[in-house]
């Protein structure tokens, strides 16, 4: 196995220009780990962006095929690394042994997603439209468009899922398929994590003939190396998962910049789980039970997490408090990711533990350790919501707050008020779902994705996924981070008219060579002509 | 036929309550016409916003069919307001009968293409992911996925396309076939075509019981209720196709808004046109009569509009200058269509004029008349365009400027150095295509549409068209705002986890009644199963 070498990768190179260094840091113990990192100065920002940009010329116009192979051979490769990914992974998060091999399949599923959806090829949205030259009173041209990189994307590494949503994950996925070059700013939190990663791509860009400088990974702060890389002329997409604060400002840097980019920032939301009455009666233990575990599930670090549970006061709810009690206080904490995101997960317990009107129903198994976060679960009424807005915004971690509601009406108006959210979850009998549906017109304005009689914890990677949501859980609500789709973040479409047909791509050519489902004169096909 | 009223159209309502009015313009004449117009308040602004949201609860939820009703229903009935609205709308304008009469056939055909595109139902993307209950290590849930409209959009007519680009035009066509109620700020440049217009839209919106509130139209300045609209709470999505200050004015208040929303803002382009070596020298004297009509079509008031030509000099390109004069002098000018847009064509032919190393190659024959614009040809080195990147930037009519490189690496320079365009021209014969790949290559990253021996003037409207490209073309290089594809500017996926088939809107139902291709299982399929 190879040792940990803290430079930056640029491309084919590994450099080391800075004199600004850091350790990699063991949350569950509190200390450093021997792991140190050189921070990225800005020359090697601005060789990682030039390098990604003169790639982008090659690369973009590598075929389906060459890209799937190069994607799955970086899953191959991943699983290559062996345990010794899986340790330093644990030690670096704190997260234990089993969620991250279940991150690494998932990371490698991912991969081999967009490496199929390529080799399928439908996702470039081929479409034709056959010349008329004899139409009046003017001719109809031939006419062909297809989808295509945008150039070179920064990637930000997420704290919470150091290898699905980091290096190699989602959304290095969906751009590398799109054709774009890939920067990752590293994160801080999992850097040794990172490196094992970041130079399995690199190992395998090489081996797979793709040019130098496809991907890059550099160490640093957001505030400072990721700012540098957003501003930079030659990034054309922004791709994160991150705190509100991080996604926005990266937004308004973007928004600023001479020529606007996009960036696609999934920020987390409190993902409202409601109770309804009939599930309520005949339910109610089981998703006592299930909310209190998707609550605390990897002490409670996902962009998934259910931050509110809403019903309306009425038959068996005083016993689904007492058995959401019951539940909870079996749970258990553990040490968080970083010592910040502790930090802030205390600070905002206690703004909760200190507002009139909100209630500690519920605290999980007290124990102790470095960053150690307790469940806890609050509760308040729905009127305190309306008041107190703050409590629908994500305190992340293994915190929730049940909201009563006195009346149905008071329960919609709590929907209505909510504001953008990634999922928003219903436990309803069919009876209760027929009763309800002008909740479910409220929610599919809300959020991205609806869950019946689930939790929103446990997100599929698959075609039909929306990780995604109206701001402020995403800053682009048509996006999604998960699943197939993802990859039209990093796409524009080009059109040709009257291209001879030598020169046209083979994937818009008449005779349809790669045997791609395309739209030809309004009709889906998949036909050579 | 109606009378001009002068007011907003709110819904199924009419206002006046403010006290700022404004005439029609007839250019030609120079002269106010007798329509008066009264420019809507901030409490209207409101009131069309807060309408428009409550429509969108109900039209959000209507079938493509009904949608598909309602904008036939549009076509016919501006097609049954007969010759006065062409009247009218030429004595706005001063652009000629045949004009407005193939605009209007060009705006039909688009409602009826959005109309086509709604009864076909495949734009929906649905995507259907079947539970797999018995999966290990968890097991697959059912997931499903499909576009739905974002809500309320803003759409700003546009002074150069008075029907195809205003108040039913492409924009309003599509933000409708989405599910997104409409509120235009009409332009000033021509009031009473646009009340015409908007009063057809009104009826036809309750004879086909759409909502109240599905469309409004209001008057007023862009700075003023233009800019209230854009930052007002209810409205989800901006379109519009205007100049570069306009457009990024609107971009940078709408992403500066608590909640930040899109502005697709068609802002046009320089649309360069390239001359290869071979076509120069078989086809220069068709290129130089089509360069001239392509400039001075409709008084070169197109965003597709070719302001530079650029060939390598070479064998017939003294020649080509000779019979670009010859062609060029042949062409006739017009009045444009305001005098703000007048007093700044003469403007910025006036900068051209007075710059060093820019000569004057051709002046179109000579007229008189209110708003009148003399068609200009200037002639520069493709040095100077490197020096002074303000040649490449549009002057908004009937001039253009050709460049001479004096090899071909500063042709290829020249077109590396361009910033986004909507098009990219290239004359060539297949000798030439094939050995200026390289040129293509770049093209294509910078522009929407790359056309082949034609001129940009003339967007098809169809499946394939992309009328978009890069910034500063556009606000958003991933959008087009002609062709089918533009109504994705207005729409998001939602996605449903384990809802039950009877709760499944129909186009996501197992059955597929609606007979629509969706993504199953990861395969294109209109099955029904």
């Amino acid at each position: 196995m190879s040792k940990i070498d803290g430079k930056q990768i640029i491309g084919f190179r590994q450099t080391a220009e800075g004199t600004d260094r850091f350790h990699s840091y063991n949350p569950a113990s509190g200390r450093s780990l021997e792991y140190e990192f050189v921070k990225a100065t800005m020359r090697e920002v601005d060789l990682a962006c030039e390098t990604a940009a003169a790639a982008f010329q090659i690369y973009r116009k590598k075929s389906g095929t060459d890209k799937a192979v190069f994607l799955d051979a970086i899953a191959q490769e991943i699983l290559s690394l062996g345990d010794v990914l899986i340790e330093v992974c644990c030690s670096e998060t704190a997260l234990p042994k089993a969620r991250i091999e279940s991150e690494r399949a998932r990371t490698v599923n991912q991969l081999k997603l967009f490496a199929n959806l390529l080799r399928e090829g439908s996702w470039l949205d081929a479409r034709i439209e056959t010349a008329e030259p004899g139409r009046t009173p003017v001719p109809k041209p031939d006419i062909r468009s297809m989808q295509t990189g945008v150039g070179p994307v920064v990637v930000f590494g997420a704290s919470n899922f150091p290898l699905t949503f980091s290096v190699a994950g989602g959304d290095t996925a969906s751009a590398l398929a799109a054709g774009c070059p890939v920067i990752v700013k590293a994160h801080s939190a999992h850097p040794a994590t990172a490196e094992f990663v970041g130079k399995a791509i690199q190992r395998v860009a090489q081996a797979t003939h793709m040019p130098d400088g496809v991907f890059a990974m550099l160490h640093g702060d957001g505030t400072v190396v990721g700012t540098q890389l957003v501003k930079h002329k030659q990034v054309k997409a922004v791709a994160l998962t991150g705190s509100f604060n991080a996604g926005k400002a990266l937004f308004d840097i973007a928004a600023r910049r001479n020529e606007p980019i996009p960036v696609y920032a999934e920020m987390g939301s409190t993902n409202p789980v409601f109770v309804l009455p009939e599930a309520m009666r005949l339910n109610r233990e089981k998703i006592a039970q299930g909310y209190s575990a998707s609550v605390t599930l990897g002490v409670g670090q996902f962009c998934t997490n259910p931050g509110l549970l809403l019903y309306q006061i009425g038959q068996g709810t005083n016993e689904f408090a007492t058995q959401l009690k019951t539940e909870f206080e079996k749970t258990t904490g553990g040490s968080m990711l970083t010592e910040t995101i502790f930090r802030s997960y205390v600070k905002g317990i206690e703004q909760n533990i200190s507002r009139n009107n909100v209630d500690v129903l519920a605290i999980g198994t007290p124990a102790e350790g470095a960053n150690y976060a307790s469940p806890i679960l609050f509760k308040t009424r729905s009127e305190t919501l309306l008041t107190h807005h703050e409590l629908t915004e994500e305190i992340f971690g293994p915190s929730s707050v049940v909201v009563e509601a006195s009346t149905r009406e008071e329960l919609i108006n709590a929907a209505k008020n909510l504001t953008g959210h990634l999922t928003a979850t219903v436990h309803g009998t069919e009876n209760d779902l027929a009763s309800y549906s002008d909740l479910l017109d409220i929610l599919e304005q809300k959020v991205g994705r609806i869950v019946i009689n689930g939790f929103p914890t446990g997100v599929e990677v698959c075609h039909a996924m929306v990780h995604g949501g109206p701001f402020p859980s995403t800053t682009d609500g048509r996006s999604t981070s998960v699943g197939s789709a993802a990859i039209y973040r990093f796409t524009r479409a080009v059109c040709y008219q009257g291209l001879p047909s030598a020169f046209l791509p083979a994937e818009l050519k008449h005779d349809n060579p790669l045997g791609l489902w395309r739209l030809v004169n309004g009709e889906r096909t998949r036909d050579r002509f």
